[in-house]
């Protein structure tokens, strides 16, 4: 007699990880016609950004699309990256979880190993035909071709064509040509290859992309420098917040000789005095050899970690974009609206979660054409891809919910949700292993950590919002009343004179009196590569005044010239300070100068502030915080410092305990 | 020289599938120490119910929580399945991708053959320990006990214990339990452990859950019912949306004999005919054979497989939670809160999207203690599982959020989106493929037929609401008119009779002149196994009425009793009918009856029309649609055919391509 057991048993089986895609391909991110087509373009131009970086090319990319019959598309991706070794090309696309970048701790685009042999197994599965890759690895050589299928039974590459076929390739030194059959749908939507790839060319500037369209329709995105980012640097994992399992995976895989030599060289920011505080805090002895240690052993040691401080982690690990860079992809994108505020982009330093660095970096653009009725837009970035799935999935979402934009002039039910304004929300994460929530990277996880970087990142750059926003209202008040004054005062002195048959008096001290402002008016304008700034400021008050106005510079490298009148003080970090004496009642001052060596993006708001005056009495000028001399300043921090404190006293509170508890619920 | 493409090369490796996801837990769901416990009683908590329910046992359950340190949980979770047989142990809780239901078409929870092992693995990546599984299999035999690990590296699975260990296990006759270690966060609120089970005993009202929690209370969700649901039957494909690379997979695998018994024999739902006329539409020899076949002529054979009208898959591969269980579900959660309104629970027919067979249930809750100020609440499950997480993410919210839900009564900035108000939608998905967003099963992919077949079943939902409210407005704008009518006029009455010394005069005609209404008040009351319909009928009209009233009743097994008056007809879809005639100028009818055999919770409101009275005349009862006799109507279909027929041509508008682009569109 078998038993239910038994003849349960005779069902279980082995799944190949193909099998298992071929039958979930949502996962992937195949799951409609339209989707497949942008997924198929990404995973290859991923791949082409990832290998030019990493040879150190600038990036020529070439992506086509060409109509076979109503549903199938040919695709054609073709970059100028080194090439691939020839025996090398049937596992990379033709086997799930194959690749180079799994197990580096540094940041690129693919990791998985997964995507573009899924993009040749979805090609296969609709289209029954083989994908071809043409390599050409080095200059006088010819170029391989190979056609490859993917066995989803046991998950290996299957070699269709002719073997060893080499064909001459000679418009390009090196370089790798994908083309994959697949059943797709085209659009020009919002998302769409197009859409994917224009994102795509602004976070990666380096990078020249040709797109030619199903119907022949050629874009250029041009690259906008020569420059190639930093390549990014392997670096050993970060002690803070590894894990048991982790942990006793690397002691027991250890080439060192001791746990004093283990902390040491297999991980960064551990220094020989922070072995030994480890080792003692752990009560082991720092010569133990950690393959032999048992797991209560490797518990106290994890412990002992996990109580001490570390320094951040190296960040040439990651590659963030940059202030100049989201400046000018934002304006790229939003060329047609002219809004009316750019944010100075908020880049925070790096932080960890699970022993993984992360980086991330927000922007806000508010007004001009931007549809006020509505949702604000939201793009979201992770190493330098574009996002556009799966918006309402994705913790950079969630951080932008979680905010409450209320407080920075946004529309927002409840102080919580996608807030509703003319703005748009940038959110770029950079890590050596961005946590996405499935293998078709389309949004990230809820990872405390990263969730409370974005948000204060998000405060910082609201509260910039908010002080533009405040200026912009009491600026239009005080306008209207000095309109009303301006036109309305001479018309009573008229009529009443008239009246009263005597002379016109002489206005200026009524209506400064009724106004009592100084008011201040600047305005950049960038023309030979310099940036000229003006300022202007009318006493609009019945009295001669005189106080200190202060401007923020960006911090760093650039120059000041023909400054006129000349600042009693310039510091290193960008912020300077004219003494404006004697302005007397209804007369104006002006304050000019000119940088050179800033990015145009850089630069396009002054940040004011006045001294020695009563705030109430000025527009146009923030008070000065109190603690200018003593708190670092630089566009990248923050604009008031008594808000830098609030970050600071936020940072501290945060328990992570209780937000991932709180972020889980979503 | 070797070239940038050779050092590359020799950074490429093969990943293990194991490997993958202990650098990406997040994707399995274990991406914070609190959701890690609930997936980890997630996965073993479905294994139990899937094999109980496939071995035809009423499950019994007891899941159990210790605390180990502050960090480490130990997790208990035994059930009365068949067991497993000792040498399958291994293989299913130590290897990814092994089980027996991955291949099956039917509805079941687990499908993966990820789920547990990921949890093993969770478990030793976390507290460095191995799984514990105690498994009975016969009645009079001991039970094997194995621990068990996972080589990351290998994706296979290490015996870590004694060998071939045995233990008397006498308090069951065959069962499985296991043990594991983790890492976890044990909280009380929305989303946890007690929260899962809770759901998952309201839908699974055959299963007998029992849980203790770390601190030893015990919580027990009695089973509500000795039937199994029936058990879920394999069947073959479905041609509808079947793709051209599984059409290849299953041709050349196919034993039958040529194209034709191909056909007929490896899908569901192709009859001789159909057979015939797709190989004619291919125009492919019915003798053909399909191993043999190219990709070309598999084309033609998909164009002409799509081109044709199939019948819907059998339903026997599902299991729908029905209606009164949806009723019982949703009543059991909201005891407390005391909602005015449970809309007859909506199950559409079954449908198919990519070959796959699946069903949607929708249910709406209005009114009551629930809060009227914040977001509908949303309850969703997929094949009888509860998800908790990524509501953002799934399709089922997304439906939610693609209805406008202003037509229905409910709050809803722009007409999208989560609508505002105090009501819980309910959404279940059962399937025999549920497309899954990840391998951590907590949302559904946009499928556009999923989607349009879920906003169908909610608009229906929706349209009762609304009927509902407007019900409920008209009743209550009435009753005001009728308070000020009945309480104003005899003191105006009184008054000018006084005024004027005359008696003052009787005020029924003129206070049913002013009123000029029918007014239908009803109630239903649950007493000793049977339902008690009480209708009562006040003329205030200044005629004498006479009108037909009708009541649609559940269609199916029940019986009436005690009717008074008799109705003149009974049909037998539920659809009652009354003749009342001679209801005199302010004087009262009654109707009343009794059900038998029903439900308790399948009947609470009365759906009551009225025909042959001027429908202005009327409050309490709908008018009659007029075609009453020709469209079939049940509580399961819909309350107002002219509705009904609204729905049929919103189907018949679908283009699926266009949902495809808009719903990719999240």
């Amino acid at each position: 007699m078998t038993s239910i057991a038994d003849q349960l048993a005779k069902k279980q089986k082995e799944i190949s990880v193909s099998e298992f895609f071929e039958r979930n391909r949502q996962i992937l991110g195949f799951d409609s016609a339209t989707k497949a087509l942008i997924m198929a373009v990404k995973e290859a131009v991923d791949n082409a950004l990832d290998a030019c970086e990493e040879a150190g090319y600038l990036p020529e990319i070439m992506v086509k699309l060409d109509r076979v019959d109503e549903k199938e598309f040919h695709l054609t991706v073709e970059d100028n990256g080194p090439g691939i070794v020839p025996g090398m090309i049937p596992n990379v696309f033709g086997r799930l979880l194959f690749g180079s970048r799994f197990h580096a701790i540094r940041q690129s685009r693919g990791q998985q190993g997964i995507g573009i042999s899924a993009t040749v197994m979805y090609g296969q599965i609709t289209s029954g035909k083989a994908a071809r890759i043409t390599s050409k690895t080095e200059k006088d050589k010819p170029a391989a071709v190979k056609e490859i299928m993917l066995n989803t039974k046991t998950n290996s590459p299957v070699e269709t064509g002719e073997k060893d076929k080499y064909i001459m390739w000679d418009e390009k030194e090196h370089g790798t040509r994908v083309e994959i059959n697949l059943a797709g749908r085209y659009i020009a939507s919002r998302q769409s290859v197009l859409e994917y790839l224009k994102q795509t060319a602004i976070v990666n500037p380096h990078a020249s992309i040709i797109f030619v369209d199903p119907d022949g329709k050629k874009s250029i995105f041009n690259r906008a420098t020569d420059k190639l980012p930093p390549c990014t640097k392997e670096i050993r994992p970060h002690p803070e917040g590894i894990e048991l399992g982790t942990l006793m995976n690397m002691g027991r895989a250890s080439r060192t000789r001791n746990l004093r030599d283990f902390l040491k060289t297999d991980f960064s920011r551990v220094s020989e005095r922070v072995a030994n505080e480890i080792c003692e805090r752990a009560k082991l002895s720092e010569s133990i050899k950690t393959p032999s240690m048992r797991l209560e052993q490797y518990k106290s040691l994890l412990g002992a970690m996990q109580s001490m401080k570390y320094l951040p982690p190296q960040t040439d690990c990651l590659s963030p974009i940059g202030e100049a860079l989201i400046r000018k992809g934002l304006k790229n994108v939003l060329d047609e609206t002219k809004p009316e505020f750019y944010s100075p982009p908020v880049s925070r330093a790096a932080r960890v979660y699970a022993g993984n660095p992360f980086q991330v970096e927000v922007g806000i653009v508010y007004g001009g054409n931007l549809t006020a009725d509505q949702q604000v837009t939201i793009l979201r970035f992770a190493n330098r891809v574009p996002l556009l799935y799966q918006q309402g999935a994705c913790a950079l979402t969630r951080s932008i919910e979680a905010v409450d934009w209320r407080r920075y002039g946004l529309e927002q039910r409840g102080g919580e949700g996608i807030p509703y304004g003319p703005a748009i929300i940038m959110v770029h994460l950079a890590s050596t292993k961005v946590p996405f929530t499935s293998e078709a990277k389309e949004a990230v996880a809820s990872i405390p950590e990263i969730q409370a970087e974005i948000e204060l990142a998000l405060r910082e750059c609201g509260r910039r919002l908010k002080v533009h926003l405040n200026k912009k209202e009491t600026k239009s008040k005080t306008r209207a009343k000095f309109e009303i004054v301006q036109e309305i005062l001479p018309l009573i002195a008229q009529k009443s004179a008239k009246i009263v048959g005597r002379p016109v008096p002489q206005l200026h001290g009524s209506i400064t009196k009724i106004m009592n402002v100084v008011w201040v008016e600047d305005e950049v304008k960038y023309d030979k590569k310099k940036h000229h700034i003006t300022i202007n400021i009318w006493n609009y008050t019945p009295r001669t005044v005189r106080f200190n106005l202060h401007a923020v510079l960006p911090a760093g490298s650039f120059e000041m010239e023909g400054a006129e009148p000349q600042p009693i003080e310039i510091k290193e970090d960008g912020k300077v300070t004219w003494e404006l004496r004697h302005i007397k009642a209804t007369e104006k001052s002006e304050v000019k100068f000119a940088l050179l060596g800033l990015d145009p993006e850089l630069y396009d708001e002054n940040e004011l502030y006045a001294s020695g005056i009563d705030p109430t009495n000025i527009i146009g000028a923030d008070p000065l915080p109190g603690d200018w001399d003593v708190q670092r300043l630089s566009v990248t921090e923050v604009a008031a410092p008594e808000l830098a404190e609030a970050v600071v006293e936020e940072e501290e509170e945060i328990d992570y305990d209780e937000q991932k508890e709180a972020l889980s619920d979503d």
